[in-house]
């Protein structure tokens, strides 16, 4: 069995983690490691794990020691120690924080007032949405785990970008995200007074993921991608819905664009094309690693309607970097992942 | 007083009209008629109205008998021999339905599967949205009182079409709206359990206010304008979000854009334009009559995205219906109108 | 016009003492105080009240001075100096917090860790349930607002216990809140990935209104009553509800336990004893100042079952405290509190 | 591989069975049925199973045909014709429904107006909670899996009764289910509007779940038991919390108790009893087979509070007949049981 350790386990990514290891047929939980309550059991913190995860909260250090696969999620800028740490100590790392996404310094600069300390180390990282980039996850040692909404706006448009059926320009995504997505930490927006039975749009065309979804989106195209991308908190606890609009290019029908999308995807176990006339709905993949699209044709304006929803805190999280995990260790990239999602 | 009846008063918008009613200082409840619970009290079917309002359901005739005002909250299809009566016996019909909402009988057939029967009568109708056709209003005794979403979304594009910042063509509405809008009528959709956690749009690009928000957009901007109108189900009761992506003509800034809604809105009691940096949350016009607008520039992209926000029931449907009385009967605007949304 | 002041204005109870003071028909808002917001326009924290309430927040002082009316919503210790104030300046002090609500010092050091400082000045205070007490509030100038569960619990058992329907012992009550009553502060509890789809007690049988609850039922019992009190936090913003179990003493039959209750609350206007078959339903009371009484009997096993609902933030705070601004003053009971709660 | 076919798999319980079971290592789905969709998949009507199991819905003989276990989640008075086609088929019938829990006859009549047919098939008939009658569900070929509510009373109770250190009598029973409990079928009730930021009991004291409750309670205190039973309706999808009070017989404290509970509960795999000072919570057992158990003691009143939280559709249902397939078959007990439920 492999020995997985992780870092940031008390926060909501790490925990879910916790949940998806518990029952992975070849990794057991090694360590885990919580600043905030080290020496607590993470069964204290998160009571619904008492009995079946009691393990003690340590330290970095302790969690990386003897571990073959070191997962992290942290908040931007506290990555790269943790990645060389992991490197040297021939442990596979999968960062599910922002520091190994961006490809290009000065994008993280920009956006993260932080600077990539180390360049060589990052040269040696891969941008991991397995649909999309498979074969550099193989055999990788260092990897950005994808932000939740940029997985989720990637594989909505990854068939239509790359097979030419919409421009790169003219994107529009209005995403919309459960409270998870905040995290863990207190706030007024994500007290429960002030969530509940409210409805906002939050950084508007100014959120962090904006870079990240062009750079994929840029790489789909081939060309550079310009979006306008705004997030709004749901009053639900996970799950995310992107709706993206697009103009089509060229006059493909709706059932043309849903078989490109079919061969895209077709061997990829984790995302489900919808019939014709069904909409991707939060419910049917919350606690599951699968993004549903539907896709939608506006024939009034002659735009692409796609529906991607997902759960921010699997697929556009823990499940991710597990499935990278899989991947990148030569398993069954569906091990561990196979949860149904509870129909109610 | 006046002598106010509501036909349909036991759906959602029919009751909402009896809480305004209720504390309205110039009129009282005449009458409330309903099909399915003639003969009970309206407080059996909404015990939260117990002792405030327990008059006992009537027909549709014994309604009108009498009434200076009559509102309708029905079905399409069933308001012209209403709208007959009324006009008839001399009172002010207020239609919160579809029935006389669009001006061209060929989009209300080809929409809603009727045809308008008497198209002499329609020709009476006002489209009654206070903030774009006050005049209109003034004197009316047929109203066509506006559809939930074609509000949030006319008021926040007003000003910016009006002013030619933005084009009419290339306009993207993703909107929100809480589960009331569905009605009281009871669906697997709107089951607590199917609802509850989850989200996803519906009618994707087919929505029937589609064409009513096209034909207001077309007056304003003095040219067809079409649109690319995505709703979706929130899991709150009440609310309604607009967030609306349109390209920017010219090279206005945000502080520009935002004076110019500023002035339009200048004598608008209901329409609330937020400081730049705000953003509109359904959570501040629960329950009230306000309709509340952001304003946001991705400079990136050259997009103006606005943001309007109101409760369907209440600026949606019951509580401009109510604004429009007052208005066609030269009583003052804001009158039984003035609550103040829970903070909490 | 009254000139009204609140105290802890930016907290729930003081924002909602805002909401209602906005209409009230002889009383105005004179200022706002609160430490953590001073300068701040109140629309600021809480953006519902945008052109409605635009106060600037200001310091305690400030807001004392020149007022009729001081409410104050604090924790629990800092009432005394400002009652003090209040009855220098000549004004009505209504506390919303646990500082005048115990009569006997003993029993409040020792649920709050904190001593009466000043006792003469609570032999004048006045605990204002107005339905039980009504005589002593009239005319009164510092008065003890009652807690929420204290509030719905009371008016729940009254009749019963005055008529010596039910024992005085043996009592169980059994609450349930919504999160409001949790307060504006930041907790893990009320964060909404944790209370959403959450169901728990809290402070079982150890919660500081155990005191506030028997002190009132033992006058009522006139012996001392002993309660089993549990809380618990319902996954919804406003609302107590409390079902308590009696022991019924001779055979009095449903129909003549209710009728005690109709006349004990006959003229009482913001009690709502429910018909028989009916339950007290939180929604019902929502944003008003109603308590809705339903009386169930187990024939079983000879117990009264009594629900209560009330909305925590209204009844059990900022409108009973309006109400006995009202009855202290002199003004109608119900002047500024006849919100209809919204049926949907 | 065992055979497992659900009757009624299109309920709420019986989709929550289809979930368990394509991931138990024992046992496959042979056929589902459904009355009102035969023919159709059931991931048509329960999206979120696309791609896992698009089994089309069968007829019940079908669906019993060629089985070697069948679970029935069907309205009472159906399971009948069904127990016996099973018993004839040679396959183990398990029913989620009501008509096979209760041994006394004219009890059955008595609440569900409905008569057993066949008295000697009842005479087979095993009242199956695991953790109180393992050794009789063994071998069992009809099992009557318990109710929601009464499973989580039982094992709140068990270990107190059975050890005399409560009596018998004098039970209350407060209890609050959330609305997957009223199952799928439409009604007001469950309608989002009027579920949603509510809350109240129903049916009080009348619930036909008291029989049941105290059947069991009955043998566990081998003295007849009486309890006082009010259930809740909670706005959350999964889960029942129980608050029970009893009076504490002889002088134990309250960690003599928690060791009697710990002892009971020793070699049951489902039942966490919880460490003193936590509270069951719904939130730490959704989606999972535990049962979360918390001891309270009410000094003042010598009342013992126990707190006793499950996921209605897993413990409560589906979870539970699948734990009773396990044991009758002999098959470790916990065999795909053993989700983690999410901490978030």
């Amino acid at each position: 069995m492999l020995k997985a350790s992780v870092i940031g386990a008390t926060g909501y990514a790490g925990v879910e983690l916790c949940r998806i290891l518990l029952t992975h047929p070849q990794a057991n939980i090694h360590r885990l490691s919580s600043v905030s309550f080290t020496g607590k059991a993470i069964s204290e913190v998160y009571p619904a794990l008492r009995g079946l995860c009691d393990e003690r909260l340590v330290s970095e250090d302790e969690a990386i020691d003897g571990a073959d696969v070191v997962f992290a999620s942290l908040p931007a800028g506290l990555s790269e120690p943790i990645a060389r740490k992991c490197l040297q100590a021939g442990a596979l790392f999968i960062d599910l924080g922002a520091d190994f996404r961006l490809h290009d310094p000065d994008t993280y600069e920009s956006w993260y007032q932080k600077k990539y300390e180390d360049p060589e180390l990052h040269g040696q990282a891969v941008y991991a949405l397995p649909e999309l980039f498979r074969e550099e996850i193989e055999g990788a040692r260092l990897i950005g785990n994808p932000g939740c909404y940029p997985t989720s706006v990637a594989l909505g448009l990854a068939p239509a970008l790359k097979g030419g059926l919409i421009g790169s320009e003219d994107l529009i995504i209005d995403a919309k995200s459960g409270a998870t997505g905040a995290g863990r930490g207190l706030s007024q927006t994500t007290h429960f007074c002030e969530c509940n039975e409210g409805f906002a749009p939050y950084k508007v065309a100014c959120h962090r993921h904006t870079p990240e979804i062009e750079q994929t989106l840029s790489i789909l195209a081939g060309e550079p991608a310009a979006v306008t991308f705004v997030p709004h908190l749901l009053p639900v606890s996970r799950g995310i819905v992107s709706t993206i609009y697009a103009k089509l290019k060229g006059g493909a029908s709706l059932p043309e664009v849903r078989q490109r999308y079919l061969d895209f995807y077709e061997s990829a176990p984790f995302v489900r094309v919808l019939p014709e006339g069904e909409v991707s709905n939060l419910r049917n993949v919350r606690c599951s690693n699968y993004c549903d699209i539907s896709l939608h044709l506006d024939a009034h304006t002659g735009r692409l309607i796609v529906v991607s929803a997902i759960d921010n805190m699997v697929k556009g999280a823990a499940g991710q970097a597990v499935q990278n995990m899989n991947i990148a260790l030569g398993l069954d990239e569906t091990a561990g992942l196979l949860f149904v999602p509870p129909a109610i």
